[in-house]
């Protein structure tokens, strides 16, 4: 792999990294600022950002797959997961167990997962996971068990960081960067 | 109590949170940043934070009683309330007697409250209750006239900082970190 | 007047505030972030922040008229205005007229007038008032050409920071705190 | 010209924006903070900054072409675009295309045309114009293959610095000031 940012990182985290077939992501402040908006009426709004949204198509096309984690009843991450080609899994109530599902589904090991949190009902997947990333501004008993932590907070391209390590790690990030990915 | 960051709170902050078994929060500027949106038809929005509507649920678990108080009518605060399980009083003109209220119809004396709240309707209750608190953008007169200020500025965690300090303070954090709460 | 606050300001600025019986705000960038939402049906949002609101309030019942202009046509800045017990002006081509035909309907001189805004339209009425203010993350070019910027970004308190000055400079600051005026 | 804020700027930057007839904008990330926000019902949302619209307004009148090219479809950014009297091509698969084509309708030259994006799609165009720039919130990797970087991120006011740097190469800061451009 040619591509250098690469090098920013310690070389346990490329190591992990470069093992990941399944990334899942929780949605609330992972990609998310962690604003719920409501409105009188009781609607519900979230925020997503387009480059974290880019980031997960890559990891797609690159042969990864992703998943979105989420404990709330969730219309609107089913409806942002259909946009970006990829699954979610809503009202889920056991995180570990949820993932520890898509992972036997796919053949994956767990050491072959990556999953990033930013809350307490993150901890005990992020505790099984080979690669557990929180982003900048994830609750802080959580950034001090994870194995990475991003630069950028929930929502403001913390998925997009690690997308970026895991096309690195695996040798995508030329072809993400020429478009031909 | 064995979970380490308490040591980060100054003595009488922790004695005053070890004795706190109601916790009133104003709405607008703690629980959300402040931002009132609205739409041409009139229509209002607000946004909490996902980590401060964890926290508020671990109180409740931990039997510490919640509630919001907010002087604005306001069903989005009620459906918030109503989604995390805790009471909501809205159109409150004087938010010291709805506190007193609140406590005297709990049996919890005035010494035993937590409020926090961001701006000059809150001064009040805040003189008399055991702990006050102020998010970290709350207006300068109220954050020179409370107990503690928080790290965190409202609807950005600073309801959660509250929160973890009190669970700490009262033995709880190694059970709400280990999802047994 | 009791209330220190007010040291923080340059005497040329306390004496201008002194005379302010008329304050008049812009709309998008001052009394919001400068953000215009827009969803696919065309319908806009703004987001006022509470504490700029309660300042507004403030300086209402210490007897300063109050108004809002805009150059956008603004059912959101009617609503929020009506809310407020205050004026609201939009649709509004030509700012400088507009104040002028306010100030006048008062019995008020522009010398009186404070006028805050965040760009160049703003520029023509700032130049004739008593008192030209801009928040923190104001045009350059504005920031460079009015009385005194607020260290509170637009949407974010930099209108309250001119409703506090003008409380403090004309001896409302302890009325304010006290919750009497 | 005399306004002296082009001093700012290096002198190759200067030159090439004092040849723009064209410039060229992509939405989400560039003209907003990258948030694409949805409610339960799919319906989305954008936030776009008032300042931007402004500058964007000034360069239509100084005689410079605007346009904006998305790859989402998006209704919003026609609103957007239709409001502020400029041209809006969405669901554009091939940026570079669509610019080179809009270029040609105009009869101007790729050398005259200024682009502004902020990730991958972006990177093919911003490497065939005259002046490529991206929001100081970009992708690093686009951040790292363009002339200028703008000191204010996407949708906080990077789009008008953009527009102030051409209006000030072009002369035409001295009228937007005073505001007879």
């Amino acid at each position: 792999m040619t591509y250098s940012h690469l090098s920013d990182y310690p070389a346990d985290i490329r190591a992990r990294a470069a093992r990941v077939r399944l990334a899942c992501f929780d949605v609330d402040g992972t990609l998310t600022d962690g604003r719920l908006y409501f409105d009188s009426n009781g609607l519900e709004l979230k925020a997503f950002h387009v480059q974290d949204g880019q980031g997960l198509v890559l990891l797609r096309k690159a042969g990864i797959a992703v998943a979105l984690v989420t404990a709330r009843t969730s219309p609107i991450a089913e409806h942002r997961a259909a946009e970006l080609g990829i699954e979610a899994f809503t009202c889920v109530a056991d995180k570990l167990s949820c993932v520890r599902d898509i992972a036997t589904r796919h053949g994956i090991g767990m050491d072959e997962v990556a999953f990033m949190g930013d809350d307490l009902p993150d901890l005990k997947v992020q505790a099984e996971v080979g690669l557990a990333v929180a982003p900048a501004d994830a609750h802080h008993w959580v950034r001090e068990r994870v194995h990475w932590r991003t630069v950028a907070r929930g929502g403001r391209g913390a998925a997009r960081e690690l997308c970026d390590l895991l096309l690195g790690a695996q040798g995508h990030a030329d072809a993400a960067l020429a478009g031909t990915l």
